[in-house]
């Protein structure tokens, strides 16, 4: 008889517990997943996937303007928000239909309710206690709700809101910083809101490299949006249905009327999880693990938005997370990569940055050597009319080895797989300056960047 | 005194010409370059710039559809070929300049006429002969006359008539195969024409991958374009301003009227170049060269079309190829690698094939394994409605090792790069299973696809 009534209990349904529930399956463990709401969590079913159909919607109406130059005319053009939010019903529909049937496939146990830590090995759900050799903990991230405001005031709201909106608000104020927020901005935008964007650093997606964020900035503010930096809200009320807003930077107040304020803050979903029960804390910001994504506690895994930082959170380090935690839990020794973590903001342009920026290449002791290539140079590139890409390298200057490499402009998500291999391979600017990409493409940009680093760009003038 | 008029005599100043002079001027080398016609050759001028245009125009008009599904109504859509061919004269004349300010920046002497080798080291330009250490034969391609119609038939054309039509033909016919004239299809029925397309071999891109050739197939015919397999020109004639065309496959004849008949073969420029006054054959199909881009002449390189069979004419073969050359004639030693080659087509959807096919890898005496991940199975493939995408691996059964990739699918060009670098760096399996790529990219279904190869795919049902 077993000793356990699972190899491998895992807590949470959604990217990274799914991933690990099929991972830890393969291996031939025993899995139950527990879930108390929709299989797939945020990113499938308020994330990634119906934002992600948002973005693509949003842009085709940005084609537009480049059709028209190429002789492409399309007349009359209009967004239609409620046929973009039944595509998105049926899809996501479709995706949980999917998830369930890999688990089906993979015989894990699907056990609907909260799932609760109760001491070692054993998981708490409603009533019933179950027991495993390993548990991963999977529960993802939360709403914060804004510092700024008192309560619940009506027309401060989340990304959530917009997935069941009838209609889009006219005027919307959006504050904070990140890729998520970025891409709600462009969406409205794009769907007709007038949006005006505030936040408290000097810069949007202020942690990555000047040249990325500095044309992101610009390109955004060209199709109509209005940046605030630096700026703080002193004080949010109603006023004749609307929104007053009063907000406070060094040198100036302004006051705004919206119709919305939208914030998209988040955090761990560490409390009423039941660690408290093996003595971890619950009031962190996050769940600490090492490489292996295990926590200090034997056999006890976390991974996803669960452990990282809020600039952490990304679908794709949770379900990487999960197949790691997995494999781990099922014998064998893994380790995440951090150093190929990408970064990204699927705005138009598309923002992609793949390990350590510059800053943090000179903090962790590196003489740094960088290159760069801009997309306007790019047979591609002026096709496309890619005036703001870019892409750029950061890499050592004694062997060459990459250590991060940085797109903006079209396509930049899926150019950024060849930066993650790059770094996860250890190629050096040589290996990467002789790669032959296809021609034309914006990728070859890459090869032209190492060029540069290596102070032999072929096209640049 | 210098022993000779210039280091290095690079005969073209195509992609290939121009890549060459600026590396060995970057190496030290005094340069020339002889053209006679514009800088760029064949790809800036006539080939992957404007039909990189032309494609993007049409992958616009195919998006529209996907536009609606998602709530981007346009009302009205119209194509006006004269504003596409207006953007496309202004965008090659820019990149002409570009290409005259990089050989003035670089200190590249452009000799201006017909340049023929005139024994070795030697190139005579009209009446003018110059002396070079090193000489870089990159002349490129030229058209070849169809086989089945004798002489000049009006109506029988090549891809250059479409550069400067006024209007497009009504009802076109296309014959021959492999991925320039796919694009051309695609192109021409996106921007109004009626296609019919034949090819005698059993499928279009024949030499690739099955699962990709098949869906390229399936998507063209569901995009209206009508796909004539195993089938020959018997005859050509004018009839009533119409050219007639009798077409026979093995069990059946059929006669078809239409205004254009497009053909794109052609073959290296070897005639009138003089290599037979170093004894070299000019009536060869292609000039031989190693890896080095050596002829078997020393001293003497040659790169591009100009030393390959039509189904490796690619400009990124050119340029790479033209770089390796001049780096050995400057005196590193360099090496052109062949096991990451691509070949393209800028369809919709695109298909990028790198490296090894599976027939090749067998041939090369491999145990070969396989794997593959459709893109409706990818998160963003659905949202992108990539039914006939898919991203399929060839791999070595023993060690893993990554021997070609293949990707039909929005953006495959871009992500053929991953395919590039996982080849050039000897990536295994493993490796690739264990990439972090961004969420939701098309991307990771390659990694699903190395995972489908060792078995243990994730999200595949």
């Amino acid at each position: 008889m077993p000793a356990h009534d699972f190899d491998v209990i895992v807590v949470g349904g959604g990217a990274g517990g799914v991933a690990a529930a099929v991972r830890a399956a393969q291996l031939g463990g025993r899995v139950a997943v527990v879930e108390d709401k929709f299989l797939g969590g945020l990113c499938m079913n308020r994330g990634c996937v119906p934002f992600g159909q948002m973005l693509t919607a949003s842009h085709l109406v940005g084609s537009i303007a480049l059709g028209r130059e190429m002789g492409v005319e399309c007349s009359g053009v209009t967004t239609n928000l409620s046929a973009l939010l039944k595509r998105q019903n049926e899809l996501v529909g479709f995706m949980r239909q999917g998830v369930q049937g890999l688990l089906s496939k993979n015989r894990i146990t699907l056990v609907r309710g909260k799932g609760r830590l109760s001491g070692r090995g054993r998981v708490a759900i409603g009533e019933d206690l179950f027991s495993a050799g390993k548990i991963i903990l999977a529960t993802g991230s939360e709403w914060v709700d804004p510092e700024f405001v008192e309560g619940n005031l009506p027309g401060v709201i989340n990304s959530d809101s917009l997935l069941t909106a009838k209609t889009l608000p006219k005027k919307c104020f959006l504050f904070g910083n990140g890729p998520r927020l970025v891409e709600i901005a462009q969406f409205l935008q794009r769907f007709g809101s007038e949006v005006v964007f505030a936040f408290p650093e000097a810069a949007l997606l202020h942690e990555e490299n000047k040249p990325i964020r500095s044309r992101l900035e610009a390109a955004l503010q060209a199709q109509g949006i209005t940046l605030l930096p630096r700026t703080e809200i002193h004080q949010v009320r109603i006023k004749e249905n609307l929104l007053e807003i009063l907000l406070r930077s060094k040198d100036r107040e302004e006051r705004l009327l919206v119709d919305r304020l939208v914030t998209v803050k988040r955090k761990a979903c560490l409390e009423d999880l039941g660690i408290e029960s093996v003595g971890l804390d619950s009031s962190a910001e996050f769940l600490e693990v090492n490489e292996r994504m295990e926590t200090r506690i034997e056999g006890l895994y976390a991974i996803g938005d669960l452990c990282a930082p809020e600039n952490r959170h990304y679908s794709h380090f949770a379900s990487s997370g999960g197949i790691v935690a997995a494999q781990n839990a099922m014998g064998a020794r893994t380790a995440f990569n951090h150093r190929t973590a990408v970064r990204v903001a699927y705005t138009q342009p598309q923002v992609a940055c793949v390990g350590m920026t510059s800053r943090e290449a000179k903090e962790a002791g590196y003489e740094v050597a960088e290159g760069s290539a801009p997309l306007s140079m790019n047979p591609l590139g002026m096709i496309l009319a890619q005036s703001e890409g870019l892409v750029q390298i950061v890499a050592d200057r004694k062997y060459g080895e990459i250590l991060g490499v940085n797109f903006i402009g079209e396509a930049a998500s899926e150019m950024a797989g060849m930066g993650v291999l790059a770094i996860q391979m250890e190629a050096t600017l040589e290996e990467l300056a002789k790669a032959v990409l296809p021609h034309p493409t914006l990728g070859e940009s890459l090869v032209e960047a190492a060029r540069d680093a290596l102070g032999r760009a072929i096209y640049l003038p």
